[in-house]
């Protein structure tokens, strides 16, 4: 199995991604990586991490430019047919030995290059940037479309629902993934129009867990396995789960320093708190898988440490191992979603 | 001044409400109250907690009905005219010296008696729901809606930035209000479909101070003053945030519990973890205003205790003393909304 490795996506890279990289190759054998972007620099750090252990399942492919977050992912990907992140997704699209793409990359090239040149799975109307929650009981949520959608129909839903459930089964060997609709309360008639069409299309899917609508203040409970949204919405609710969390750590802060005897029950307490953020910081713990495209896609965050970067690699090793593509395919024809749509 | 609070609206009322209401009297002079609902109830509630002090500011309206959070809110304001709720709203309508309206009852049913018993302010085409919250720099930001209208177009959230703008500065005395716009970036561009048309709009209004999109993990950042969104995703913003602090606070006494050292930090920091969940409960502090209709009305968690009430009402006091009603009217006239929104 080969991972195509964009080295030079994201804030930290090449030297975050290189590293990243390595340490996943020595962390599970299986499967050999290829690094995209300038080989010079990226055999250069290759060699400060004495490579030669993994060496023979490292490639690279030579390419000079490199795709940032101010350009537009568009232009960019049209334009910057050489950068990293572009010959990357090339070599998944037309290698068949690449079976999946990982980069720490501008989110909207690495969406945007998906879908162009890498294209949709037949079907499925929109594909979905959904990353995996940890919840308060030890379980995981996947939340989506977390920003890949910003407007989205009923039909674009209803095909986020089936592929989450059927994500969680494959990739996280949950039994029957129970799947909610994001709304503002959970009794049946809630939601915007958006979500109210939705539900109706939902609860007449049998081969899919839909247990209803479900309200933000529960997506980290544990009660859900797969929660359902725009993209904005998504984006809101994800976001506001990291401001409350960076605004609870700041409060305590400040209150730590304000006397001498929560210092002190600080200091008692640092490794709760560590263990907290650790937990809670889904950014670092890997990345976030684009379903719904002709190949494994992970985009990990732009600020991703070699330790995100490992993990992020091992998710898609995975994933090509829980035959994904395969899976998400497949879901479809137990799903008579045209008609279902059509009908309601 | 006279407040008319709604004595049988909320889980702990009339209990929770009628010894609110006495302890609001208590803590402000210039105001008296009239309270909704069994009368029986009510005096028996009130000689328990020896009122004669405050008992000439005192007013009771014998009602024997009550609205339910299980009803439809539609169907209970148009029935129950006898409700604590609607006989309430009735007398802020009615009668010239009711000056505005306090209720911990079922929001929607508030937020529908208002809309149809009240009425609208000539001009704005939705009242919104509009709580407001404690941010980590110990300020305060309005965000709004927050749920009184699920689907938006753009002439409703430019009111709403017009009438969060124009509070935040008379009742919160804020020179001149950072007024953004929730989005999922916070370049121009971001957006969906219905922020990037109201950014159009919001960014030609010159009598407000438009600041431009924000992203949801920056809304207790302190930087904003006014955070405008459609109903539905203020819903999950707010609800996100609850779940994230509930969530952590979850974790913390789950590690806290899984040693005796972190244990006594946890006594040490008890101070702490306190004043942060006291602070950052706006449902305790007080409650949301209902802005855009013609009166002065606060909703009030359903879960509120003596003390949320008691803050609801000295809100409701002071944004009457800030001319609350006048100040939305003539905020109208300094945007020529009218003409913006076609133009666009």
């Amino acid at each position: 199995m080969k991972i195509v490795l964009d080295a030079f996506g994201g804030d930290n890279a090449p030297r975050a991604t290189v590293v990243g990289g390595v340490q996943a190759l020595r962390g599970k054998s299986g499967f050999s990586l290829i690094l995209t972007g300038k080989a010079e620099t990226i055999y250069s750090i290759l060699k400060e991490n004495a490579y030669d252990d993994v060496a023979d399942r490292i490639d690279v492919i030579d390419c000079d430019e490199v795709i940032t977050n101010d350009e537009s992912p568009t232009v960019a990907i049209r334009k910057k047919t050489n950068s990293s992140l572009a010959v990357g997704l090339k070599a998944l699209k037309e290698r068949p030995d690449v079976e999946a793409f990982v980069s720490a990359g501008s989110t909207g090239a690495v969406l945007t290059g998906a879908t162009l040149k890498v294209g949709r799975i037949k079907g499925i109307s929109r594909p979905a940037l959904a990353p995996v929650l940890p919840t308060v009981t030890g379980g995981d949520v996947m939340l989506l479309d977390c920003g890949a959608n910003a407007d989205c129909k009923p039909v674009n839903l209803v095909h986020f629902a089936v592929m989450g459930y059927n994500y969680m089964k494959a990739v996280y060997g949950l039994d029957n993934p129970r799947v909610a609709l994001l709304s503002n309360g959970t009794e049946d008639h809630k939601g915007c129009q958006l979500t109210q069409e939705t539900f109706k299309i939902l609860k007449n899917i049998p081969s899919i867990n839909f247990v209803g609508n479900m309200e933000a203040r529960d997506i980290l409970s544990g009660n859900y396995d797969v929660v359902v949204c725009d993209g904005f919405s998504g984006n809101i609710c994800l976001k506001s789960l990291e401001g409350m969390s960076v605004a609870t750590f700041s409060l305590i802060k400040q209150g730590v320093n304000n006397s001498f005897k929560s210092k002190v029950g600080a200091m008692l307490m640092k490794n709760v708190f560590k263990d907290i953020k650790k937990k809670m910081d889904y950014n670092s713990n890997g990345g976030a898988v684009f379903l719904g495209v002709e190949g494994v896609i992970y985009k990990a965050h732009g600020a991703s440490t070699e330790n995100t970067i490992k993990n992020t690699v091992l998710q898609a090793v995975h994933a090509v191992e829980s035959n994904l593509v395969e899976t998400i395919k497949n879901s479809l024809s137990t799903v008579d979603l045209e008609n279902l749509i059509l009908t309601e």
